[in-house]
């Protein structure tokens, strides 16, 4: 950490911040320089909250060199984390898997379809909304419980693990009764005590950034998941907000190689919610294997047009074979 | 809701999708134009889900009119909703109230000596965070049920009516036992159960804007608690999130002439978070009120360099005295 | 400037680093922590450029204490420029001035009956697009030298001085053949070409902030006019380029009192680009006042449905005149 | 375009609206909904300023469904324009190409050493700034014509064609004396004026989309040049300015696939600008490529710690090479 000091800073002012520095049981070093002076801060190991030195007389600045996160970065964890779901591997030097299914579980026909659909086109996990978040109250939020009943049932028709929403703390140890992946959504990246308890269950989580998230806020969320004792968590891109409208959300890719240098975790991409239109789907899911991802993520609906969620931007079941012929060459391009 | 065509759709298609627009139970009004045609769809009442009809062949695009919400408008509400608590009133007419408080309550003496101080500088409702969300999982996270049991201490001792966060449905109970107003942060304004759990109790809301919200998002969140039965919401902007860093958001003052425009609900500006920035405050807190807010909240702090979380933020209690006095010559000046 | 390095640097590699920058003619002062070593640059007369020391072995990151920025900045100049244009002050302690007009200027009888109508109802200055930076070819693109010509009159008519935007170097001599003050606006705020010119001329130019830049970028901007010898520049915030799509612009209100802590130039707002509503003009116009700013710039047109460009967020000329009836009484309660 | 009334609107609001439309030359056909009615205008060829209307009582939003460009758009020139440079081909089902070199040409050495190893490696044009768009006035600013003139001596030594960036209308002329393609960057993308002058010479232009611009935008600028005669007009995705900190923009790889549909011009992608990053180059100009880009732009440098600009993001010519052969896979594997 090092602490700028203003331009007008006294000797006084400059003592005061060191020795408080000090009573932290930390190291200050004053860096004299030519038109300030700035204090260098040691010893610390990991990231030391600012807050009591920030409002001393002349401070100007307080400059990080450390992370709000720890167990999630490669500093501290070099060797990569392979995500096991019975017997699909994710994570480094695993073949990218494929994530399929519907935005929302409807009935018993829609994800039984969808589920075989998938499958026999190459998935190696069904996704499926049971808990459904909204803008407005008025749109279809969900199936609930009997959304994972059914999901369930594909799972047992077709061996294809399953990965769902969970939405609320409440509803950790329900939904974790029925699926392989607790999936955290965007709009709950900062649920603080929803993090905590996916923490303290036994099974992969599978945790989506949010709308206007950093990458450092991101990993800082997957953090308080580590901290409770879960190291099993899969990061998921799905688009940021921003100025432009021509798509959902802008897909940031950049953040896949960047995850996988600052981070052991696995990053996967969802181009359906990041593009929310269908033909841009394949392009990005495939852009998004040659930048590294450990896997992709995307929507697929028998019958896009009746769609209670997410229509537009689901593939067809022929759009999605088409898009698993054309990942199987990447695949093999790639070397897996 | 009209549908605009595509130039090369056919015929057989625009009359597809006449078709499943009166199956719906609505009417459809074709729009024949130059260059192509478009589908007028009259006779629904209030927002209209477009899935089924968005994937149909020769669809171009779907433009609402409706909109996501319905009882927060002044559309279906033309009167303004006054929010009371313990005589403090909020809203249209009334003259803007001061929130006023630390971050996060930290100790007895902290947030007495605090509320005793907002008291008597003015303030009419007394801040403070027992349950804190935090970015990372090392830094404070709040007192808990402790802090709240203090803030009613304070409120004994000042009669300041309190006003905590609330960050899961599982504690809305627990809070709303403790609280006078339950505030909905910007991290959870799209927490769904929270929502839904705030608008199944009896005490006044406030509903913080999501950091990457668009307005429209911010009133359906508000619509959650009032479709519960809770109308009591009060909204608050404290800020967006833009490429500008020199702020730690950026203060979107436009929200106060449109959500005044929109809705019946009264809006507050919080400039503290919007800004992160002590010196900012006093300036945005009275162009808030010039704006049109219906009252302010701003983080107070009787040792801002010791406080646990956003000091540098925080007024110290002679600039929230000083604050005050100006913030009166201006209600003075609006006429209240 | 502070160097720091990576927790693998070896000591060639920090020694290495500390001989560039010794060569640059500074001086290298390295700082030992417990994780990794960091190097303080000292003796730097402003800002360094890093480039030649950022691709070193061993080196994190760079963090740079200095600014792009001197000449505009207050620690240079601490006190306030005040601008003089024909018995008009705009700065810091005067009473802040109301520029108004067209967005473009149409006609003799339109830009003349607007003229008219300020004057009348208190503005200082006179604006007027001659030259129009459009989105698209196929709109109004201003009547150029003709429209100057018409503020001209205009000015001799109502004695008010008149404030036009030019778009290109080429033209700077021809517009400051006209007019009294020289707008640079926002899609050429780093039209650097363009800056230089203004920068040779002796007249005051006002330098709107770019859609998406920063404030330091900004500042940077008016840096490029006063390095060539012009230090009238008045800065004005517009609006700046969010996610939000329910105003035109965002407009960024923090940035008047930060500009006025950094620089000594005049900061103006134009709350009608900003917003792009008429509604909401007067309340963030009043706001932008008591939150310090030194003025403000609005569009008014006698007929705005009938305006070649930007009718929606122009005022009409019984808006302005009550506008001006409430900033007079702000600028009395301010104090002027 | 549709013009949705208020739902308080009267008849004759109503009636007035569809006279002044039918003035125009236009077609209005009233829409009765249950809510509101709407107008739709049939018969315009293109975009319609909507300015003259949208300020009619009773008017509450005007909805376009044409677009400010025309010329630039597939649905008027449905065949892909492809661009021709001394041998090189750019454009839809062409080999896509790599245009590589220094950020700012620096002297002979430099830009001949880079010149000849970048076309060893299988480059096909050459880049490198003359005259250089720098944030502040104290950074070097480019060679100018001297600059120009050594990118003409290493296009006479290894063949390659050269882009190198144009900034001001003034210099258009002396640029086009020199380089095979006319780079227009992203500062300026909406500088008018120097679109024009460009849209009237007859070489090859690379434009680049603006920090903030949208996809629209974006097209309307290139709209300009075609406006004048010049159809040679190849886009360059390069990174949008978004709240993310940890890339210096953020790369928005959807707009290949968007602008492909939506337009006939090639499309590039410089994933140097967009990432700021070194490391960051090779994975996204992969993904480029499998996104359907018509090409990259990458910078390299063979001192990249001793460059006068972008240091960081530029490749090493090793890094490079490697790039290139990775690239070539790449091109094998989509059939080029």
């Amino acid at each position: 950490m090092l602490i700028v000091m203003h331009r007008s800073a006294t000797q006084k002012q400059i003592g005061a911040v060191m020795a408080a520095v000090e009573k932290m049981g930390l190291k200050a070093s004053s860096i004299p320089g030519s038109e300030r002076t700035a204090i260098g801060v040691l010893g610390n190991k990991g990231y030391v909250d600012d807050l009591s030195i920030r409002d001393f007389p002349g401070v100007k600045d307080i400059i990080h060199v450390s992370k709000p996160y720890k167990m999630v970065s490669r500093d501290f964890h070099p060797r990569p984390t392979i995500i096991r779901i019975i017997g699909v591997e994710i994570g480094e030097g695993r073949s990218p898997v494929t994530i399929a299914g519907p935005c929302a579980v409807e009935n018993k026909d829609q994800i039984l379809r969808t589920a075989r659909a998938v499958k026999a086109a190459g998935a190696e996990l069904l996704r499926g909304g049971a808990f459904k978040p909204r803008t407005g109250p008025y749109t279809f939020q969900g199936l609930k419980e009997e959304g994972l009943k059914l999901l369930a049932l594909a799972r047992q028709e077709t061996g294809l693990p399953i990965v769902s929403e969970v939405m609320t703390s409440e509803n950790v140890e329900l939904v974790a009764g029925y699926v392989d992946v607790l999936q955290v959504g965007a709009r709950n990246m900062q649920n603080f005590d929803l993090l905590r308890e996916v923490g303290r269950i036994r099974k992969p989580v599978l945790l989506k950034r949010g709308l206007s998230a950093t990458i450092e806020e991101f990993l800082a969320a997957a953090e308080y998941i580590l901290a409770e004792g879960n190291s099993q968590v899969i990061l998921c891109e799905r688009g940021i907000r921003t100025f432009e409208t021509a798509t959902r959300n802008s897909l940031d890719l950049s953040v896949v190689p960047i995850i996988k240098e600052l981070s052991h975790l696995p990053i996967i991409v969802d181009p359906s919610h990041a593009t929310g239109k269908r033909n841009l789907v394949p392009p990005m899911a495939k852009a998004a294997l040659v930048a590294g991802a450990h896997g992709i993520m995307v929507e697929v609906h028998p019958e896009p047009e009746k769609a209670l969620s997410d229509g537009p931007q689901s593939l067809t079941i022929p759009g999605f074979q088409k898009l698993m012929q054309e990942t199987k060459k990447i695949k093999d391009f790639l070397g897996y």
